[in-house]
């Protein structure tokens, strides 16, 4: 339930409300709505009867009141009808403004991570990817460089002024990555990982949620839900390819979800084409699909040498190749009235 | 076997290596390479052995011979390397101009057609889409008005001036189909009726193939080679979505084959987003990210009323929505360098 | 809507109910239901209101009157409950017996023809197949030996008693496959090949129709009622394995809808391991499974030399896997109550 | 690399080998090999030159030194031939007997889980399992009655004398779940939980791993690797389900992957018929098709009413069914040489 309160309500009868509820055992979120309301999600099942018997509606401040039929409560743009918008350093994450994370698949050393950084900020990229601990199909694998790489990506965000993006693999290494990274990535294989979405809801720091590789969007928006319901708002969507019969590609870019997933929640919305198609030739041309479909952002793999790469050699750009895709995204964002 | 001829080769000489190969038993291809050559595509199992004992490499006028290792051959870039352009009344398939084939599901009446082929046409589309003989996963459901369809395309083309596209289902109807129809279209459920595609080799109209909703891209390929082997050489390619778990649109619309079948195939690939999502929300996105991604042109619903057509009403467009829909696409097209 | 007829009723009476039903433009179906009674199914869109109007419920001979809702109608369990059991020769298909169809993918000579059937003979299977039209997904791939091979199977059908299955792959070779086939088997990729289906529904000989590789159960019954619809009602359905994700077999093997698509339908269901699984050392257990999950029988490849099969070579089994095979499933098919 | 020894080789010889290898950076498997032998498997990346230089192959004891090419070492038939027999209470898993592990998706209450283990030992059922901690797709869902369960779960096997069988979903919980379990399950959403694998992998208690729904072979295999190469060689796969685009079940039962992977990995495989089909009807059939294909066991769910349970009740069969399928199954492993 959703209870949205009057314009210029105070504080006071928004904490009474609060209290009330509280103690009838449910499960309260105070979330802004617009730039003078708030919204106070109710979680638990809420009798109509129970409600009325509080008399909730007839309290000081109450606007309205409604229901939230759909699985996920919080993460649905009935809960919150205006676009999530999401600050790191200084990009805009769900605004007018489209965003590019590019870097290495994974942070081989410093020399590597800082070049790359500054190649792909000078093209324009506004945040910089990198992965430190890397999870890996084999045990026998390169696993990353863990904290060393972590400790890289903040000497590249010192340098460069980017905000840094990596993945977080588990509960062990969670306190540990969100000591260094902006923005927390949870990967494919981790989207229904509960210990480590409940873990992340307690964090106030931005969460990019990969869609599980044969997650229906029900199941993905639940996994933020799980995010949102910790108390953690900051969650960003990210399609990274779904596991098909298709292989012509490593996976099948869904990018139909965009404008679907963008349609049922107010967070937003990126897209990885270098994981779902495998190849970096692809990744230009699904690049600019994404954003005319109506992506808030890309994220992509970026290498100085990518036949060197320690992973997903592939799939990464060159610089030139980064350099060349970054001029034709930004025609195409216009295009769509983006920048 | 691929075979190039120097520039400004006589057609004696083609014609005297023709004969000596089709004596040999091959199957033989002329097809114009750029403007000023000729390539022969020699089909059969080529020994090179065999080729040095006919010392086709001494002939007058060969500038060069080479093998296609790909199953497909006469359909693949290494046979031609430059676009295949189809020319149908005045719009160009293929080139740099974006071609929008526009209409309803299924023709349902002569006002019906005239009303919507008037509106696409108005609003920037190119061709006139139409079903006439509709394939329906039950027998008991509306299978088209048959020939009756037929005459109304021909009505509306006369009326507007734009070509007309209308699927064949079988080749029984094929004769009555292609005296009307400009373009042939094969719909998925087709792409591997063999029976068809040959009967389709031997007529010298373009053939708009659909991808079967489970075919990899080499099947899809090697579907076109069966209509290319019979000597029709005007096939465009069409994806429609595949079957993949995710349940939320009709199908997944796999945009990613796009620009890695340009780069396979010298043949147009168009998109269908109306049947890939099934949702006419989605047509207007997933339009503009099928034009970013390098599609030659785009296949979509229209319908004057959509929740009274007779099928596939959930994701038709109205005029209104296909009006603002062509505007965008616009702006997309002239981003990627395309008109 | 389906008419049962009481025990006893008279041809007469039959007649006029469906001369009254035909009259009013429906179309309809005589099927006998048990051993002493009649069914008479009725497809069109039939009110309620239209039937008490036309006192159809009184006329002399009906017992009750009934709904099906299900989209397919003569196929379902609703409008026959008993199985279908089909004839073809000594083999009863669909009854308390397990039917084995064994023989090579394709007829490649006599010789080759008449040893295999004989060794499939001896080892317990009761009908013969081999491929004389193949569809294949290259042009340019061995099609099978045409008319010569349909010689071959009578020949081999005179000389060892078994009835032959052969593949029909369109209406122009129908005539001719007919003239020589015991069962007519559509395969997989014409599942939805309604030209067909319609043309196999004027035939009075059984029909094995393949699951589409991505047909759902319902598209599968469907493609089944096109046939019923025309009044040829001994189609057998036969699971061969569906196309996922999932590589490390050919196709996946669906055999959870054996037992499903029999709760919902009376026709018999057969399962075709070879070419699901793609590997002839997975036939042996997954033929067991088929069995064990209920499936009225199985149709598998035998070769006499599978390395030089000229196409599936891979799946087939040898003479003495096939022999052992037979053991291992007269020993399942007892334990689940069948022979 | 593989190291097997002679039989009758010293516990010295083998330590001796031991530790040079670890002395040059490798990590050391010592797993029994039949009755009397050692096999030592060297993981790291192993040169032929190296292994030479260190003269292993005369040392004293070495039978024969073999290199495993498959990505998976550990879980391979080529680093162990015989099958892994694992004993939990009375029952040996892997071996001639079928084991039949039954009981509720979750522990609801003493009298609940009681009661069903009662009647499932009565029928047959040599393991129970019941879950504590419940993965669940919404936030808002019944996860579970956590330690509660664990307790009631001890109390059911102190009763009846079953090993019992619960989900370890997290590595916060993994101690206290490790406490109560006999065999501990790795849900299919946690195939790829690194860090949950490496913990288990420190364990010396049973776990069964289920195949992810969308995992390939080699994938769930090297998921097994992660578990075996930490040292805890008492891993038990089970599939249970795939996702596809086939809709009639709630995922589709891959069986054929059961005689596939029992050729690749010497580890027992199980099938969960329950989970795969979604559907009570179906698990009898598919259990029955489970033992043909050669599965070792099968692991389904059995609520003593049905309709009530928390979760998962349209896939529950009740004691009555159950009864009757352990009947069938009887049959059907005898059928197959099982027990």
């Amino acid at each position: 339930m959703v209870i949205v309160m009057e314009p210029g309500s105070s504080i006071e009868q928004v904490e009474n409300i609060k209290n009330k509820l509280q103690k009838a055992g449910f499960q309260i979120h105070i979330i802004p709505y617009g730039t003078s309301r708030i919204t106070i999600g109710v979680i638990g099942e809420v009798a109509r009867q129970q409600l009325e018997d509080m008399a909730i509606k007839a309290m000081p401040g109450v606007e309205k009141i409604f229901y939230i039929f759909k699985p996920y409560k919080l993460a649905s743009r009935e809960f919150k009808s205006e676009d999530t918008i999401i600050q790191v350093g200084d990009a805009v994450i769900g605004g007018k403004q489209i965003q590019v994370i590019a870097g290495p698949c994974a942070v081989e050393s410093e020399g590597q991570a800082l070049e790359t950084a500054l190649a792909v900020k000078k093209a324009g990229a506004t945040l910089f990817r990198g992965g430190a601990f890397k999870p890996r199909t084999s045990p026998y694998s390169f696993q990353g460089l863990g904290e060393k790489a972590l400790q890289i990506l903040a000497m590249v965000r010192k340098e460069t002024g980017l905000s840094v993006v990596t993945e977080v693999m588990d509960t062990d290494t969670l306190p540990l990555v969100a000591e260094y990274a902006d923005i927390l990535q949870v990967g494919a294989r981790n989207m229904q990982n509960y210990q480590l979405l409940k873990k992340l809801g307690e964090y106030r720091k931005p969460v990019l949620l990969k869609r599980g590789s044969s997650a229906s969007v029900e199941e993905w928006l639940l996994a933020a839900e799980y995010i949102l319901a910790g108390g953690n708002y900051q969650v960003i969507l990210c399609e990274r390819g779904i596991r098909t019969f298709a292989n012509s590609t490593r996976y099948t870019l869904d990018l139909s979800v965009v404008p679907l997933v963008k349609s049922l929640t107010h967070l937003p919305v990126l897209v990885d084409p270098s994981h779902a198609t495998g190849k970096w030739q692809l990744v230009p041309p699904m690049s600019r699909a994404a954003i005319a479909a109506g992506a808030d952002g890309i994220i992509v793999e970026v290498h100085p040498n990518p036949e060197d790469a320690l992973s997903d050699g592939a799939q990464s750009l060159t610089f030139e190749n980064f350099n060349s895709m970054m001029h034709d995204i930004k025609s195409v964002a216009k295009a769509v009235g983006r920048e």
